[in-house]
């Protein structure tokens, strides 16, 4: 999916939404153990629940890869239920040198080896360009480089500062920015620190930021947005346990269902008030 | 295996070499294409080859996960095939928050959830604490982390520097020696530049290091050995093309333990002159 078909279909379903499938078994419905692929099941519903409602699916990939290779089948039937109408986001947080990125691009890019063509990864930026620029070798294929991170270690070397008081995740964003561009690249920068968007947008003032850490890890939407928000949009704001555990009884698709639309009502607000729509 | 087990093995195979399994389907000899996984036949002949003269074996991930499940199948079996006697590195470059690094650490330790028990994974520290912690945590294991890799893109943000002068992956030796010890803490270092060591050495003078980047990437043993080694030796070099690309015809295996060898015996001098053994 290109950037003016992701901003079509968030204008289109008046939504910048990212559901997260970070499919845990020991959290699902009881009722699903019974299937046969029952983290497969549990995503397939999911999907189906909420597709109109939000413009991005992002499988984290350590949950299936933690089952071995079966969790690798749960994960390619999860990639092949995302409709192709939503940008499918391979969360890897990978990064290793050139020969090696490019193995890793194929192994989320290129359904004729792998099984699988997710539209983005999420990479790692530690070992610099060798390491991102073959994700962006891959026509129509996008990578998605971790700038300012929400967990609590994020401060531990993302804010380590040069002599000009520049921070690493800025030097991250400036240097990236030159290997690629607003069509292939995006950051992750988390919801934790609303304000920290406006730096973020003075170093990638049009780029699409991909926003983990809203509903649970405490992030604001209205901060983000504030902050955050471009004349495209430029944001996919990710909920995951919010949506995908709000039951876990019979009734977890249509309970998924509703929290979706509640976030999916907020963000058309915010759409209207940015005048995006 | 824990650190006196390992310097045990140094000591007795008068060795420190790890052979990387980067194994393309490309690149090995024609006549495994007929076996039922190519992969894996060629890997299990490359150990049966090597196994008494390296003391590591380190899968690079992505040439299996380039594959998809399949890819995932050959990884599987080559784990089983390495030696309980060798250590065993899943050269993954993982790192994701706190709950997500926990399930890479299953996907690479727990053998009784994604059957596969490596000894060690190589981690990506840019997100911090809590995406390092979680490898830490399991008993017997150990986290390999990236510091100053070989790369042309390692300058990229390694070299980044504070006002004092300290370069970020200074920084990064520093910061994560405060969350574990020698005992399940290595740093990756490449070899490409072997005054380099001296540095590394400053801040961690007692750790293991994973040294990629001798031979075919250009980095110099003795350089590595006069700056890096110390008493316990502390270093596991790893060689892969050299060794596992030998030749491409049917005396793959026998040219892939005579490059070893080679290797195994300038090791077994250096181990002597300064005095481990």
């Amino acid at each position: 999916m290109n950037r003016q078909e992701l901003i079509e279909q968030i204008k289109e379903k008046q939504s910048f939404l990212c559901v997260g499938l970070d499919t845990d078994i020991t959290k699902i419905p009881a009722h699903l153990l019974d299937e046969e692929d029952p983290i497969f099941a549990f995503n397939k519903a999911i999907i189906e629940a909420t597709e109109d409602l939000c413009v991005a699916y992002k499988p984290n990939i350590a949950f299936y890869e933690s089952y071995g290779v079966r969790g690798w089948q749960s994960l390619q039937k999860t990639w092949q239920a995302i409709p192709k109408s939503c940008f499918s986001i391979a969360d890897a947080k990978r990064g290793d040198i050139g020969n090696t990125s490019n193995m890793y691009a194929q192994a989320f890019f290129d359904e004729a080896v792998s099984g699988m063509g997710f539209d983005s990864i999420t990479i790692a930026p530690y070992m610099g360009k060798d390491s991102v620029t073959p994700f962006l070798d891959f026509e129509g294929k996008w990578a998605i480089v971790l700038a300012l991170t929400s967990n609590s270690g994020s401060k531990d070397f993302q804010n380590f500062s040069n002599t000009d008081g520049k921070q690493l995740f800025e030097e991250v964003i400036d240097r990236v920015n030159t290997w690629g561009t607003v069509e292939n690249l995006m950051y992750v920068v988390g919801a934790t620190r609303g304000e920290a968007f406006l730096k973020i947008r003075e170093h990638a003032p049009d780029h699409f930021l991909l926003v983990p850490g809203v509903g649970a890890q405490g992030g604001s939407l209205q901060d983000v947005c504030q902050y955050g928000m471009n004349k495209d949009c430029g944001l996919l704001v990710n909920s995951t346990r919010g949506i995908i555990y709000a039951s876990n009884g019979k009734d977890f698709a249509e309970r998924a269902r509703e929290e979706a639309q509640k976030l999916q009502k907020e963000m058309a607000l915010e759409l209207i008030q940015a005048g995006v729509i």
